[in-house]
């Protein structure tokens, strides 16, 4: 059972593929996933047919968050065994995730969002309830399969010639989260995305995400009114600034654009990425309010030193 | 169906673990795929049962190079439409290949070895006949869609985000390998493994290959006498000198030991690299005769300067 | 004989040092080398004792480029034979310079402002006639003789071991400039000049800079009012947003603070930075017209793509 | 005074340049600085004229490393208040130096050699009698002024833009010498440097030092026969085996060349060194005894691990 949105799509696509048929709770994609919905949903399947429910902690592509704690608790509920699956890939070291304290069955990641690395890294936790499934299962089944991975694992070696140089990388970039202080690290980009959501709605736009529990540290998808093309907006940016936004996707296509704040930002990386987005906006010729760099930086201002 | 050999039966568990039920070419490891062996099998095999002919071109635990053009004289020989699938790790850019020439379908790479790159890229080639294969299957795939791939790869794209730090590397390492040409890279290759049989037969040892046509220009394999413990000599190399040579695996654990010369590799390298090991020989109180690096100068300085 | 400025009176100092006695044109340091000041003592030195004019071209201390051409036609004004010699260290790379077109004897410069290099590497240029001042001089000398490290140097050698790694820098840094075009590099810089000046003007500070035609297009100094500490200042942009700005030096201390905005600069670092000056101005508690950042912005909106 | 060589002679012509006409006490270049002869001479020195005793540490250009600690004693045998003064630039971190211990008054050092780095950093080590002496002096300076580095220096700043990426560079390689250990650093130089000789007594020539007790452990200069052009021998090392080894300089050009082991080097990277000698040599078509790699090798593996 996956949640609704644009990478819960893609990996229900995925499911399909080999062979599963899974059921996705759909929902405005303005909203994170439903525990309601989904503790009904599982109340229902009295015979356990649902083997596990899947979750993008951060939607990528709406910046919704979505509340895991609460899926777990709604799972409990409803008294149901299924594994709760969770996507971490733009989250895992800027937004706040317990794969233990929250119950989370598999947790993936991956290097290239908040542990600030290029791309080639994947990670997996895994409770003793997932390799439980995993061992009675018979799907077929090789390079994915964890025991493979955890023997060698164990004495510090791969089943497989590793991705090396991302491996002393990873050990930095640890280091410098644990210097900061992942709670100080998460404070960062709560600051961030506030900041950003002020200059948003000082612009006269709307957020994507409807739910201010759910709004992403990592990443603000903004809407834009019907009569502007937030693509060539995207456009101007690139070419004028030598910034690269992130496009609206799937439902979203040509109705939003994302401004990205996670991994390695600073106050000053957030007024520069603001600042080109503002200016973008005035050279496109778009109808805006001005102010939403001033509105941020009011905010960064006031609340500067609270997070270090 | 699969050639014999420490990674074609890897690569065979991993197809049986998949479901599939593959034939393995029992030969002596010594040995490399045995086109005529494969001929006599895919003759009998009059109802097309067998789908593909596997070989891994260069075998990186014995030394031993498949000749993958007389392997797929053997499939045209019996009139067979099996495919030919080829694993070129570690062979690509070392030892000449050639995808198209020898009528390959499916070629699989890597970027660590003769490419000169850290671990973290890998490369399919593959042929019209096998793609066709691919859509008629209906086995479950997702991950491993080529489709998937080259829609997006058409225009400069991934359909996921793609190592691209090593994509920068690839860039370099092709041009390096361009700049001294690849005859002249394949050349030194040859050179060096030449030089290093030498060596090896100078201090009383067996190569692993036993078919000079055979011969790995990537890496050489060496025998060793039962009262030899390679192990124990490789960790005096590894303590006294700082060399990790690579140990026999399977059929050769305690047998064998291997030692490297591929990807970015000169004279003077192969010079410490051999030195490394006969004054390991001479530290693990080993019965050898001594001379192993003088044989391999002597051919060096005769044959300097006739791949530049 | 020696114009005003920070960075000219340590040269001066320097010259002392060495047992000359240089004559010093005082001036207002807010202005630049005054040609018609240096016409007129020229014009009086009618023995030719005054054996160089001595000119920084951007002083880095307050933001102050010195009109080289204007001073080049004073001495020719005043038909006397005295050498001009620049110092380019903080305008090289960034700000419009001509040595040979402007007539200059010796330039000097370094590799770590507008190169984008490292610090490692000083450079000189010098015209026939410094060569022969320099032969007929009977000075001794040794380390600095341009005579032992033009030998070498025509042959691409040097008389000392050089700094290579830099040297392979610099060559990547002259093709990144001339990718973009000097012009375009200038007026780049130009383009953030203006805008500073914006924004401080914005925030009702003075730029110590008083003659439009001598604005840096390098760094901008900053005049505060006096019941302002610039230094106070600094360390809560230093604390709380990680940036590092210039101290006022010698008579500007306690008086000014310094925006750089040379080399490797464009729109939204700028951005950056003086949203970073006017958070510190809201943190420091100064009394300041909020707004700077909103003016900048505007400007360079309106601006963008022009210097492309 | 001066001892004699290479690098005394420059640095006696720089003395030169600077007005000053020091004495050079000529000697055989195969030896070191003569402390015999220094102690003779500055007896006779009744008046104290000699102001300072100037000895290169290792003489590049002859591989001959001078015995300090006698060259301190033999000044004061004589009684005499002359500076001694060292430069160190090829020894220091591969060959043991005693600044405090041999009182030295100055010595000056480098990074481009055994610490490791790109060249761009000089090192002063001052005695007090040396800040005495320069601070009584009346010479004018100015960039070479001990005291105004000294001060900055004190609370960890620069009298001027110091090249900050060497100094990170500096702090690794410190790190380095300190986790292998100076003495076995200095141990490992020794090995080396007796390696190396024993190649060369193998291929039949002389090394240039001819006192054991001065060879130096950073370099060897080899003599060879009047029939071999040292410079063509090294032409076509450099273009078969792509290594640069050093020319003979001055007295020596045309007469010997240089293998250098110092710094970054293990016992590997001098064999592939010496197997590039031994095959140039016969490459060249020079008359020699071949075995030198072996006799090297054999010397290496008797005393592996000795140093560690």
């Amino acid at each position: 059972m996956f949640e609704t949105g644009h990478f819960a799509t893609l990996w229900r696509n995925m499911a399909q593929r080999l062979g599963f048929e899974p059921e996705l709770i759909e929902s405005d994609w303005r909203r994170g996933a439903d525990p309601a919905a989904m503790e009904k949903r599982l109340a229902e399947d009295t015979n356990h047919e649902i083997k596990a429910v899947a979750v993008v902690h951060n939607e990528t592509s709406t910046g919704v968050t979505s509340r895991v704690a609460e899926v777990r608790k709604a799972i409990d509920n409803a008294d149901h065994p299924a594994l709760l699956l969770v996507d971490t890939i733009s989250s895992l070291g800027s937004i706040r995730y317990e794969h233990d304290a929250w119950g989370v069955d598999v947790t993936v990641s991956g290097s290239q969002k908040g542990l600030m690395l290029p791309p080639g890294l994947s990670f997996n936790a895994v409770s003793d309830k997932a390799l439980e499934a995993a061992k009675a299962s018979s799907q077929p089944r090789s390079y994915w399969d964890w025991e493979d991975m955890m023997g060698p694992n164990d004495s510090g070696f791969f089943p497989y010639t590793p991705a090396t140089n991302l491996l002393y990388g990873l050990r930095e970039a640890i280091d410098m989260l644990e210097e900061e202080g992942l709670d100080n690290v998460f404070a960062r980009h709560d600051r961030h995305a506030e900041a950003t959501r002020r200059a948003v709605k000082a612009w006269g736009f709307d957020i994507v995400c409807m739910n201010p529990d759910e709004y992403s540290s990592a990443l603000t998808a903004v809407m834009v009114p019907d009569s502007v093309d937030p693509d060539a907006l995207r456009r101007i940016i690139l070419d004028d600034f030598d910034m690269s936004l992130g496009a609206g996707l799937s439902k979203l296509k040509g109705k939003a654009f994302r401004i990205g704040h996670l991994g390695d930002f600073n106050d000053l990386t957030l007024a520069g990425t603001l600042s080109g987005v503002e200016m973008g906006l005035q050279r496109a010729g778009i109808d805006y309010q001005p102010g939403g760099v001033q509105a941020a930086l009011n905010y960064l201002a006031e609340t500067a030193g609270s997070a270090a």
